[in-house]
């Protein structure tokens, strides 16, 4: 038995809870801080067995990967004509952070 | 020294952090979440000596283990008489997912 | 790796979390509790590898331990005058529980 503590962005968590939990995972969510720090993170705790643990990892890699988009410039610029045109930025959303603990016991009560 | 994670239901977490702490254990309450994840649930940290660890195992079986209640049925149906009738109607009420996790240290400062 | 769990005072919390991420450590934040159980505590978790975990605990010790403090008595007290004086105690503020786990596998995504 293995636990997953994972740390992944707001806007990607309930995506992978949804995704986890359809595959059979069990998973907690704490609570965010309310504070100045890791605002937009959600640390998820997911109990699993040895044998689905990379199953789980897939998942979260899959759903939460740090990947790049493409947004609109948010302010626009002056282009070569000297009108204002927006333009299209790479940004970096998503990542995650985990760790993954042995578990000496298990119990469902 | 081990680390208890123990999921109860918050209907079960008053009274099981209370025998706890009159037992002497050391809890900490983490935050349930707020979303629709897991509402009703409460998470729990407990850091014991090895040599208690099955004690408050004990605890936490005896407070929060699944375990049935006779309800009354939440609308009333037709009986044979034709007038409607409440019945009893049997519910599983509790419960718990409690992992135990080895300490590689352990410091109060 | 290690994962740190610590439990500290909130009103040391603040200046421990800027201290561990001035120093490049990271720093993820529980929700404290609402209940009347540990309020005034905050549960912090710091992936670290091993051979910056001696730094995370010095700084957690240095900024977190308890300690005395001399406070003014609350109410005032009769002094052998007859009048009313308000006289130093000493207190114990801070305070910090630390458990230290192996974390078997590390992935930022
Ligand atoms: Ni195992
Ligand atoms: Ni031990
Ligand atoms: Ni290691």
């Amino acid at each position: 038995m293995k636990m997953i503590i994972a740390i992944v962005q707001d806007e990607d968590s309930q995506r992978v809870i949804a995704t986890l939990m359809n595959e059979g995972y069990s998973v907690t969510k704490l609570a965010t801080t309310g504070g100045f720090l890791r605002v937009g993170n959600t640390t998820m705790m997911i109990g699993v067995d040895d044998e689905k643990l990379d199953g789980a990892l897939a998942i979260i890699e899959n759903v939460c990967k740090s990947r790049k988009q493409i947004a609109t410039s948010p302010s626009p610029v002056a282009g070569i004509t000297g009108m204002y045109v927006p333009y299209p930025i790479e940004v970096t959303v998503g990542g995650a952070t985990v760790f993954v603990l042995n578990v000496d016991q298990f119990k469902k009560m």
